[in-house]
Parts: C-alpha cells; structure tokens; sequence
C-alpha cells in the first residue's frame, strides 16, 4: 500500500474515533440529564462507575497521533489535525467526566423533595449536547461555518445558566427547605455550561484547523 | 549556529515561556483570592478585564509548538514535550480565565454582610497555588516525583472543598440572609478546585513526558 494511502487512511480511522469517543461523551451527559429528570438512580449509579470504554478510546486517540507525528512527519493542515485532535480527545474527556458530576449531583438531589418542575435545565442539557454534535460534525466535514454556530449557541447556554441562577435564588430565598436541593441543582447547571465550554473549545479547533488562524482570544475575554 | 543546539534553544525558550504563562496564571488566582478576602472591589475589576498578555504569551507558545513540530520533527521525549507543551499552555490559559470567574463571584459576595470569616477558601486556594507551582516545577526539571506529589495534593484540595460545601450549608439551612453571599462563595470553592484540576492535568503531562506512560485513567475513575 503506498504511503501516502496508508496516512489517508490513518486519518479517516482517527476522525472515526474521535467521532466515537463524542458520541459516547455526548451519551453520558444525556444519561445524566435523563436520570436526573426520571429519578433514575440506578443509572446515576452506573455512571459514577465511570466509563472505560471512553477513557480507552481517549488513550487510543492519542497513542495514534503520537505515532502519525513520529512516524509521518505531517506538516501544515495534516499537523494541525492532529495535533488537534489530541486536545480534542482531552476535552471529549472532561465531557464524560462532568457526567460523572451531574451524576454526583443528581444523586443527593433526589433524596430531597423536588424544588420544581425541571424545564430549564434539561433545556441546557439538549443545547450542550447540540453544540457537541455540531462541533463534531464541523470537525468531520471541516465546515468553519458550522463551527461558528456553535460558538454563538454558547451564548444561549450561558443565558440560560443565568435564568436558572436567579430562579433557583428566588425559590433558596422563600423557603429554606429548598436550600440543600437547589444548590445540587445549581452544580449542576454550572457542570452544563462547561460541558458547552468544551464544545466550544472544539468548535475554536475545526476554525483553526480549516482556516489556520487562533480565533481563541479574538472572542473571549 | 547547528541545528541540534538550535532545537536546544527553541525547546529552552519553550519552557521558559510556559513557565512565564504560569506565574501570570497562579498571580491572577492569588489576586482574586487576595480581593475577596480584603474586598478589593477595584482589584476584581481589573481582573474581569481578563489578560491580554497571558493570552498573548499561550498564542505565542502554541505557534511557536506547531512551528517546532513542523520544521523539526522531533520524536521521542522531544515529541512528547512539544505536544504536552500546547496541552499544559491551555491548562494555564484555562486557569487565568478561572481567575475572571472568582472574581465574577466575588463581586456579588462582597455586597452582602459577610457570612463568616474566609479561612478555608484562602487554603483553598493557597493549595491550588501550590499544586500549580509545583506542577510547571517538575515540567522544569522533568521530575515524575515531584509531579506526582501534586496528585497527592489534590485529595487535600478535594477534602477541604468538601468541608466548605457543608458548613456553608449549614449557615443556609440557619439564616437565609447567608444564602445568596454562601452561593458565591460555593461556587468561588468549585473553581478553585478546578484549579487544582488543571495542575493535576500538568502533573499526568509531566508524568508522561518523563515516563513515556499514560497514568491518566490508572488513577483516574
């Protein structure tokens, strides 16, 4: 098989993992969101477990990138890939584990009486998981456009995060028994944004790799 | 000049970059911990202002990687501490950004009447501080002891966070005029320990680096 071939197709594989470790990233916050939702305590459990699966997938990542930069000496757009996908791998990470601590959350949580109706919350959780398939997607058709709807959806998230902030006070403020639950509930929405936080991060990496220009510090503070 | 002590150079400046990105990031901890017990309102402003030349300087230390990685072609050790190099720059860069989220707290916080006298959070964050020092010292001297005392040291920052987390409830469930300033202060604990966390991510870097194995997911759930 020519070199060239081979390198191709080494890079197809490690998009497909990285896919895959988004995926099952992307299935752990909705496992979490769900539990929390449902009262679903047995799932809870099975997420602090952690998830193997993920973490070795994240191993494999990196092992694949480490031998494409030793053994294939990629320069420009090649590099950028890859180099990339081993942050990408990281944040993709941090997502499963942020499962762990919605979990962790939830769990104390249902042990309360409910404070209210929980709209908002699962609301932050479908957006969170949006921008992760959108940066994903952005990542694998290296579509900067898509990328950048991701970065303005991280807006909606912070919002949201706010309205769920001042709501929660209000309900703490009126009755103290509402104290102990709120604040897991506020951990929680906190724990949503940065799974956002992550996709964003991603999102600035599809921007990098396609338009070979950092726009991290051109947006944020 | 030959090229062998060239990339000796390169590398040098490298770390002495990175070692420049994280004094900025553990300074900017410091002051918003040191604001928040001295209630230095004007000193979280500037901090909110976010920092231009930690940006700047993860900027140049990510270029100056990629270009490395590129012209190069380092394998081996070299390799691994030019791609740990980009991850450890945006642990720092995170870390400076966590400064602007105390500071986002802290400036709520210090409108109300205190909720009691801050002891813990200021070990917190002293701890934090540590971690972090300690981490880009053992990038330095590529010492995989050093860097593990660091892992050790995160189980004290996670025990003190859990302590701040119940007596603060404790004030809540007490007197509802705490629970608006204990939320912040809840928050402000959670940041810190993430903190800790990315000092623990340069410690697994600096393990890596040195002992060319993977300790993330041995230790880690």
């Amino acid at each position: 098989m020519p070199d060239a071939r081979h390198f191709t197709e080494s890079l197809d594989l490690l998009k497909e993992r990285l896919l895959r470790l988004g995926g099952l990233a992307q299935q752990r916050v909705a496992a979490g969101v769900h539990a929390l939702v449902s009262g679903d305590t047995g799932a809870l459990q099975a997420l602090k477990q952690g998830d193997d699966a993920l973490n070795q997938l994240q191993l494999e990542i990196d092992d694949a990138c480490f031998t494409l930069l030793a053994l294939q000496q990629p320069v420009a757009t090649d590099l950028r890939l890859i180099v990339s996908a081993i942050k990408i791998s990281a944040d993709l990470e941090r997502v499963g584990d942020l499962a762990v601590n919605i979990a962790e959350a939830a769990e104390p949580y249902l042990t309360y009486r409910p404070v209210k109706a929980l709209v908002d919350l699962p609301r932050m959780g479908e957006i969170a998981q949006e921008m992760l398939a959108g940066a994903l997607h952005a990542f694998l058709t290296n579509d900067a456009g898509a990328a950048k709807s991701v970065l303005a959806a991280d807006d909606r998230l912070d919002a949201l995060k706010e309205q769920v902030f001042r709501e929660l006070l209000t309900y703490m403020l009126g009755n103290p028994a509402t104290v102990a639950p709120a604040v897991e509930l506020l951990f929680i929405s906190r724990h949503l944004e940065r799974v956002g936080d992550h996709a964003t991060n991603i999102a600035e990496d599809v921007i990098f790799i396609t338009e070979a220009r950092d726009v991290r510090h051109s947006r944020r503070k």
